[in-house]
């Protein structure tokens, strides 16, 4: 049997649209919240949505999420980050891999939501890295997936760039990207490399902007085993 | 008629690409070089690569080719490219539209094309549009496309993202990549939009230095509005 997935800030649309995806794939899903109230109303909503009469979601609060499980997805937005890691470091179990979406877009300070903000380690997910417990393993996915899109009956249509430093996190990460229909993951490299990935997701809002729509992305001219997609092979 | 479309240091790998597309498409193209001799040797290699009789391309110095035209395209390595345009200032015809592929990777000062340099302007096309005479128009595009594929018989298969300030420079630069089969115009908006695009390509060639590959890209779910491609049309 596969691992729990907790969701930490799991009850906006990026967190609830990526429980909703991967509940249809049949996982185990925690949604994390800083209210247990609020993360149990927010997994009935899911199940709710789910058809299925299989499926596997529920609500905790956030430090009992991750000590229910060591896989770990965090979607809250970049200006609550580091207070939120800061506050959770103790309840992390050793071992844990975090697999980070947070992008910091210049509207984390009442900026625009097409440009980002310099972090001083040169990405969101490279302070996530430096705030969680030693051992934690942090990897960059989902940045540039549109939320919205994820949280509706919409087809994703986009790539995912997976970076880590840790090869086991990047793995474990590209299993669960790609059990999301019309996602593939791509393996982008070292965390470093996150910078890149995340101001893509400013370039991305401010084509939404001006063109409508919910932009993603693909890759193109890799050979087929740069590719990483489940569904493609039914 | 169509102008003349410049290419400024276009005996290189992407400058070749550009010209061998455009002067298929029917385009009149002169490659730029700091050596005429030169120019008019890969003018020649362009004209034996295609088979049409129509083929309109020279090759001239490049002040001689800024002259020549107010169409341009800069396609030299960001380390001599600002030392180029202070020398060519005097050259520019005004009104001009200038049009900049440039990408400030690290590997301009020996470190990786996996990443890019800070430009103090915030990308290499905003350093170009303080060096050219005041009412030449600048404009970002191209970056994200492969050198080697542009200059190969492959499919570009690419999206090519515009960045300008002045709206007449973008619907410019948009026809002008739209006659490249396989490709698509996308208006980015602004030039400061531009910094993000450049370190696409710095993902990109990690990616292929990864997986293998000549990556390029595709932004999915923008309305049909949005792609500006005329190959597509016939």
């Amino acid at each position: 049997m596969s691992r729990a997935i907790a969701i930490i800030g799991g009850t906006g649309p990026q967190g609830m649209g990526l429980a909703l995806r991967w509940a249809r794939a049949g996982e185990t899903v925690i949604l994390g919240s800083r209210d247990a109230a609020r993360a149990q109303q927010a997994a009935q909503k899911i199940r709710e949505r789910i058809v299925s009469a299989q499926v596997q979601v529920s609500g905790l609060e956030n430090s009992a999420a991750l000590a229910a499980t060591d896989l770990l997805v965090l979607t809250v937005p970049f200006e609550g980050a580091a207070a939120l890691l800061k506050q959770l470091k103790p309840a992390f179990r050793p071992g844990s891999v975090l697999i980070d979406a947070t992008v910091p877009l210049a509207a984390s300070v009442g900026g625009r939501a097409s440009r980002t903000l310099g972090v001083w380690q040169g990405s969101a997910v490279q302070q996530t890295a430096e705030l969680v417990p030693k051992g934690v393993s942090v990897v960059a996915a989902f940045q540039d997936v549109s939320a919205e899109v994820l949280d509706s009956e919409d087809d994703v249509d986009g790539d995912v760039i997976v970076c880590s430093d840790d090869p086991r996190a990047t793995q474990i990460a590209i299993e669960l990207v790609a059990k999301i229909p019309r996602i593939r993951a791509i393996d982008g490299g070292k965390l470093e490399n996150a910078r890149i990935v995340e101001q893509i997701t400013a370039l991305l809002i401010g084509l939404n902007i001006r063109h409508g729509g919910h932009a993603g992305l693909r890759i193109t001219r890799l050979p087929e085993s740069a590719y990483r997609s489940d569904w493609s092979a039914k």
